[in-house]
């Protein structure tokens, strides 16, 4: 078999067997098969698209090209939820407590935050002392006794999608519904989890533009996992604004904290309840999504869901006493408020220009080699189809960079905002659900 | 400027600068940018394709990528000719010492054979004692005293389309026609002449498959050349079967000789003329087409065409004799008729099956480092449109190898040809001139 073959096979518009992928894989991973094929073959894939049974055989043998995790000894159904990317969304912090408490066993592996959208280990780390490189025993442990962590993933998990992510970065082949799906799910599975919750978000601060193209990815993720023996299901949700109002590190996990002691934003807790209904459904534990609903809202009410986040962040070696007491947060030296200059709705707020202003405002990482500021970020007050009077706040920049920066950025952000004259309705945050 | 950006650009279907280009050529050449990006620009450029504009700017900046040669000191209008590829073609043995006897000035630099298409360079060296490794004084003083040289091309012309080559071979993107002219025109134009003709083959043993394809690299080619201020003409023609009756080294020269003598098979006669006489405008010898087939015609009856080539021969090393007496060539140990098994009329003679058997027979070459049996090859006897009776040679295998071989492929062979009961017309080799 040779790859140049298979590349002109996939460019004529062909699908690929099982075996065929497997030789292209396993070469690239042993480092048989060049970079400079998998980019041409990836390029064939943009343009060509695969088949349904090739992105299950290309996602199974992703999986499969490093060590996974075995979770099997673990109680109960492990569930586990994948974002494919947002500007504020602090969900997994928030959900996870939220159906743990629930009885459900959340063992998730997370990701850093890169360009404009964030990441739930960055998050986590501005709490003091927390860690995230937990062991495979101590994670294990850890999920066993408190039905929930967080943790970094380990480096051999997946080594041929880190080694083809890297790629399709600089080679213009990031946007491929099928390689897309083939990343995240490889991802998902690897990491050993019963049930997977999909998070597909579109809308300009997400990857996904329109709907049309959100529904197909997550249709196909969705049938992956389940191809592949994991119950997979999926929530689209509205991603052209920021979720909830923080945006920014410790900013988000303050609003988490809030949103666990039920005082959340109306966003951020819709997509709480409706995602985590489903996740409880998946685990067995709720019967209905009606029922998995209530169970969440008794785990707020009663304080359950907010003290099983307050024991995984003591699991994992953080200062409960800024969970306990979040005004201990470090603020920014520099809190600007942007204000109105006329009256009306807001008709859009572009969470990409949000996302990207708070990573310059020292809030995220352009590479990942950049430190994080975890005090800087925005605070929004103004949401799309809230009132606006000339002269009231819009939001808040938190920042420690120069005056220059904040000039520069008050700028960006007010024109985030657009406005108009005319009553706009509040964003529906969960759009559909797919199982 | 970003090596990805112009990936995602030409992947969206937009056209890139002179500037862009720029980017990209220069910064492969120095190593600046990798393999892996320019193989996925490759592919992008197969399926999105390039303007007119594209195309000139990347030939002239792979052109400019090393040394070019300067000729504008030798007397005259200086031509080259360039076939796209085929099986039994000999032309430029022919066509070379015609046009340089008419008083035109012929300098060609070749290439070696691969795969099923022969090359000059291979062919020149069956004659024992010749050099195409003339060095760039020599070449020059041979083609001022002479009027005629082909020789062998430096390593230094044209790096950007050496490592490009390379690369698009083993990334499945050799068929995109942009890629094709500009790897085809930027060679030719740092050979320096001041006119180009083109042969165009098309069919079975060609690159292009049908003539709307050649047509269109054709016609791109020519705006290539004139774009960059060279006399840039071409010829289509046709390459199902075998242009003339002997494949392989030294049976195509002794077949060039005959041709020299006036003795030449129809087709090859009539690729020559037609060929020479565009050629021979475009050296403004002739001031027509008819003009110049007559001159050529003169030079091939009053033998001043075949001494052309004789002293070519002389000035490059090589025995002479050996083209007084061509039947002073070494001839192979086995020569194994194939018999017709039917009555009828040859209605295909596949030139593809003829180029790779002449291949494995010892003619050829599968890698660059394969050495080449120079007596090896085919001689046919019937073409297209010829009758053939039950028992008549179709053609003769000319082999130094094993029985076992020469068993397979009188059968790969024999199945090259298919008959038909009804009358069928001779092949038309020029199919269109294009200027």
């Amino acid at each position: 078999m040779r790859m140049v073959d298979l590349i002109i096979k996939k460019r004529e518009g062909h699908a690929l067997t099982r075996e065929e992928i497997a030789f292209w894989i396993n070469g690239y991973v042993k480092g048989e098969i060049p970079d400079y094929q998998v980019s041409a073959m990836n390029m064939a894939i943009l343009f060509k698209g695969m088949t349904e049974e090739e992105v299950i055989n290309l996602t199974d043998l992703m999986e499969h090209s490093g060590e996974t995790l075995d979770l099997s000894n673990l109680k109960g159904v492990k569930v586990d939820k994948h974002s494919t990317g947002g500007v504020g969304d602090k969900t997994s912090l928030v959900l996870g407590p939220m159906v743990a408490a629930c009885g459900a066993t959340f063992a998730k592996l997370s990701g850093r935050g890169l360009g404009h959208t964030g990441g739930t280990l960055d998050k986590l780390e501005s709490i003091p002392g927390l860690s995230i490189q937990v062991s495979g025993d101590r994670f294990i442990n850890q999920v066993n006794e408190l039905g929930i962590a967080i943790v970094g993933q380990t480096q051999s998990l997946v080594p041929a999608d880190k080694k083809m992510y890297a790629l399709r970065d600089v080679t213009g082949t990031v946007e491929s519904i099928p390689l897309i799906a083939a990343s995240v799910m490889s991802k998902k599975l690897a990491a050993g989890t019963d049930a997977i919750l999909l998070d597909v978000t579109l809308g300009k601060g997400a990857f996904m533009k329109d709907i049309n193209q959100a529904r197909i990815l997550a249709r196909l993720m969705v049938k992956i996992g389940n191809g592949l023996k994991r119950d997979t299901r999926a929530v689209l949700s509205d991603m052209n604004e920021p979720l909830g109002l923080a945006v920014g590190n410790a900013l988000e996990v303050k609003e988490a904290i809030a949103a666990l002691h039920g005082n959340g934003p109306e966003d951020l807790m819709e997509l709480c309840y409706k995602g985590g209904a489903v996740m409880l459904e998946q685990a067995k534990i709720a019967k209905s999504f009606e029922e998995g609903k209530a169970m969440l809202e008794k785990v707020i009410k009663d304080g359950s869901a907010f003290e099983k986040f307050v024991k995984m962040v003591k699991a994992q070696g953080g200062d409960t006493e800024y969970i306990l007491h979040p005004e201990k947060f470090e603020v920014a030296s520099k809190i600007v408020p942007i204000i109105a200059k006329e009256d009306g709705y807001v008709k859009e707020l572009d969470a990409l220009e949000i996302g990207l202003s708070s990573c310059r405002l020292g809030g995220g990482r352009e590479t990942l080699e950049d430190t994080i500021d975890m005090s800087a970020g925005i605070m929004l007050v103004k949401k799309i189809g809230d009132q606006v009077k000339k002269g009231d706040v819009l939001c808040y920049l938190h920042t420690n960079k120069s005056d220059d920066v904040v000039k520069q950025e008050a700028e960006t952000v007010y024109n985030a905002y657009s406005f108009t004259k005319d009553f706009v309705n509040k964003t529906q945050v969960v759009l559909e659900i797919i199982q």
